[in-house]
């Protein structure tokens, strides 16, 4: 559970097609320095584009998933511009998961808190070991988590996110799992082979037809329900049109596995 | 629970001001194929337009509420002009069941999946027998359920959504109600019965009011937090205005029953 | 639980920063005159520009928290301008809890019902003694639940919202936190400490940072996921500026109190 000195911040290896993307600072509890923020997202651009990587997940080293923005670097920072970096570089980190045309999964254990409860709210899907906690408790230093907020307000229902916010406390892995901010909840001997099994499951769909859905679901979310159904309704029609549907369908139809093309 | 030859594929009947749809393709699993699509739009204009009717369900008759569109039938159509009729017909049909002044109730049992999902997502309200089960399996066969996340989406919160269109995986009825994808969950041999009884209470309220608040409900949900208010309080004002709200008052008041007007 | 005839219809007292607002109309279970309308809003914005004041509680005096409008007082009014400005002055106080800098908790027991449940949906925070129940009754009286709507749709699901406005049922507190409406639920003998103490530990806050994330978290809720990033990041960097956010990470890292210069 302990790093060497000369390990890399993040750590990326790829199992059957999935990539695993492990945030390696455990004595700093996985605090998002600017550097690990910009090589997550690298990594996640990487793999992106890969066209044998059907699935990412992020997980963590050490006794924590992800503590947050690391506080002490952002205090030496002491410039506008230089915050400024620090919030481009995280947003930049939330669209890539965003834009990914791969889904992205949490895989959370010990703490999620601040931005990385951000990072957990801002992935497609999250499962966590019953000891995780959650939290985002920027308004006990006098850094209010709003940006974390943006993705947390959109996961969960607004007066459990605004105590969230408001009071800085933990919830545990039920509560989260309650309140929808993550979607499974195992045993913490089980997590990384709990999460691998929902990634392999995934991984066995079309990856073509798994880019054209998680786009199509995060623009439609977006749009006015009129909009949204003209929108989704043409998206329908050219995913009928790709190789992958006809074998899908086919392969349905004559009760057999398909073969995927993409 | 089998059809006969000739048996139309939509069965129609009303009770006591309640008009009752039954989806009629038990050896398809109600799939919904072009002319059924058509046919529930149909139906759902007419009542809607009937001021002897207050309430809509839609029911399934067979082992299925909706197993979803017609795979057979859209694996034959073969052409983009084709596929766009198919799912501007189901468009049609969501926005039939939004835009209807009577509350649309969808009463489901056994399996909703895909488009069937969306029907149910897509009603003002649903109930369920307990062994109901729900899914947004297209990714299975390569067809990502696009069209039933714009109203999933809607309905729940975002990552059980998610796992729902990327796994394809079923959820029972207990999940679903947790999630907010159907109201109750009732026992199936009551099903028919619980939801008649549900519709039998909205149909008791005024029909002009129910008209006007259906509209403003879905109306304000897509304007900003200030522009809704200043809406659903002219809103409010027409209400006041209506001779319903007028005996409504009146009867409260006067701690007796109110009498319609409209 | 009985008030003298000569007592206000709205109380505000003061304890360790945080205001106590009280409802004051026992004998009218609170209901929401036109004047106690403008009482509470002129209250809470009297409250709001108190820098002494760092948290406000809306509480009710008898057996009630509120039953909404004063209906009798609305159906003598009969002409659309006085109903116009029954609404315009319900909207101004929905808006001057939402634009408060302070967090806003709902303190409630008995009923919270129409123009009633909208206070509590729209509060940033809500505690509810367990025998606590909640309606938007409107439709059984003629007169829609419009106005509740919008900060009930966007505090719970649809379809659980749904389900209230058109059958107008009660709900008990269980069910309203299961569903997002209200946070807590308490034994009603600990009901005000237990808000009281909620209220005490946001207080303990930097106010100019719970002043700056509510604003925050609101605004970003009404933009899209990319406009919401840039703005929550602006507003991050401008926190980061602030003496409270420096004076916060130093007490962090050095593990000792902050002492809070706003």
């Amino acid at each position: 559970m302990t790093s060497l000195a000369n390990e890399p911040e993040l750590l990326s290896r790829t199992e059957d097609g999935i990539a695993i993307l492990t945030l390696n600072r455990p004595e700093a509890r996985n605090a998002l320095s600017v550097s690990l923020l910009g090589a997550l997202r690298g990594e996640i651009e990487r793999w992106s584009a890969d066209p044998a990587i059907q699935v990412l997940i992020i997980a963590g080293n050490g006794p924590a998933f992800c503590a947050g923005h690391d506080l002490r670097e952002i205090r030496a920072l002491k410039s506008r511009e230089r915050y400024e970096e620090v919030f481009a570089r995280c947003s930049d980190l939330m669209r890539a998961i965003r834009r990914s045309p791969k889904p992205v999964i949490a895989q959370v254990h010990g703490i999620a808190t601040a931005a990385g409860c951000q990072l957990v709210a801002g992935c497609d899907l999250a499962v966590a070991e019953s000891g995780a906690r959650f939290a985002t408790p920027g308004v006990n230093i006098g850094l209010f988590c709003s940006t974390p907020a943006v993705s947390l307000s959109r996961a969960i229902a607004r007066k459990p996110a605004m105590e969230m916010l408001l009071t800085g406390d933990l919830i545990d892995a039920a509560e989260a799992r309650r309140l929808g901010l993550i979607n499974r909840v195992v045993p913490a001997a089980s997590l990384a082979a709990e999460t691998l099994a929902l990634a392999r499951q995934i991984a066995s769909k079309s990856s073509a037809v798994l880019a054209l859905g998680k786009e199509a679901f995060y623009r439609q979310a977006e749009l006015g329900f009129d909009e949204a159904l003209r929108y989704a309704s043409a998206v329908m029609v050219e995913n009928l049109m790709q190789a992958d549907a006809e074998e899908g369908i086919d392969a349905f139809l004559e009760k057999r596995k398909p073969h995927w093309h993409d």
